[in-house]
């Protein structure tokens, strides 16, 4: 019996999500069915992060043990093998039984990419966002992001958790040519976090609202207040550390 | 009586290339299209570089003449209104008569993208090149690609032109971690040339033929001693200068 820890690359355009549901495509699904498929028996993985429908991954990590003893150069080229186009394995390691994909991990990076202008060949990875933006207002909300705050306002509503505390040490906006992206490091993240983030900044610096609602959106809890979801094509995983 | 000039990203994965051809669906098409959409008139339109069925363009360019009186950002977001979401318009400025898209151009830069470990969401637009590549030789062939050559062996075979010359004042490879890019900038290219160049030093760089090769390659103006061309998917055209 061996345990692995594997990274993964997704398209999420054709995906309602990361996580396992009884209708709609999902990773969790074609990665389990891949690793059957090369084992011969069934297989459950473990996700270090739930991306939403829509949301792409370069770093996702999942964890699983196999029976069958195998090298990790096999696994990974078997696995890229099986798996659709749309999912790439790029690594493969073993790893301690302890090791779990999602409660091992001390932070996660995220990127949201917006096309400023538009664009044809991006679309699919980027939100090509209508509306004329103050790139420093954005980076003022951003300076809001970071540090230790209960970002329920920001949570989906009705997703599970026992508290909304997160920890951000990365909240920055880069601003490379038409490519606009926010950068963000938690030590956790809630379910819609930070498409509700992209959301409320962005609302804030095309002036449909003030940046001077912040504290008090943050001081509600409560997800009406902060601003509608960006597009979930914007929305990227980049890595997770452990 | 308008003369114009027009920026056009797009998406050349569903596109038979730029130019109008009796079957499949092309750019040029397209744009013409929306220009007869918009103004009630059939427009015709030149383009100022021919990409192939499957290229991508960030920076193409094309011109043509209006009778109908609009301003920039009205022609601008009329046609991003009516085009299709794999071509976007960025820019839109009257020129004078004699600017032609094709004819005034002095430089074009490409650049052909290779995913080395293959990927996921960038499947469309890069090269998952198979091969372990050797970075020192890609290196040593974009220099023999640099000056003044007949390019004749790196040109499609049955290609009209009427001579193989081209100065080619940029050829250099990037490495950004795993994506590994050749930008390439010439007075002009023969059809099918950037592909077969970086085919070739794809060919060198896996050790499939020596690097030695190339001057009797270049010497001989003949394709077939040239490599198989790259996938059009992994170029773009990312902008001409005039």
């Amino acid at each position: 019996m061996a345990h692995w820890k594997v990274v993964i690359e997704y398209d999420g355009t054709d995906f309602s999500g990361w996580q396992i549901q009884p209708n709609g495509r999902t990773v969790q699904e074609e990665v389990e069915k891949a690793l059957q498929q090369i084992t011969g028996s069934p297989v459950r993985i473990a996700g270090g992060g739930r991306t939403d429908s829509g949301v792409h991954a370069r770093g996702q990590v999942a964890t699983f043990s196999l029976e069958k003893a195998v090298s990790a150069g096999d696994l990974r080229r078997s696995l890229n093998g099986v798996l659709p186009e749309d999912v790439v394995v790029h690594s493969a390691e073993e790893v301690e039984e302890r090791f779990h994909a999602r409660f091992s991990a001390s932070a996660r990076n995220y990127v949201y990419t917006i096309a400023v202008g538009g664009t044809a060949i991006d679309r699919r990875t980027a939100w090509n966002c209508p509306y004329r933006l103050d790139a420093d207002i954005l980076r003022q909300g951003a300076a809001k992001v970071l540090g230790e705050h209960d970002f329920t306002s920001f949570a989906k509503v009705g997703s599970e958790t026992d508290h909304g505390r997160c920890r951000v040490t990365r909240s920055e906006w880069t601003f490379d040519g038409d490519r606009w992206r926010y950068h963000v490091r938690s030590d956790r993240f809630l379910y819609g976090m930070v498409r509700a983030l992209v959301g409320t900044m962005v609302d804030m610096a095309r002036g449909y609202r003030p940046l001077e609602e912040w504290d008090a959106i943050v001081a509600a809890r409560q997800r009406r207040l902060a601003g509608t979801a960006a597009p979930a094509c914007g929305l990227c995983l980049v890595s997770i550390e452990y």
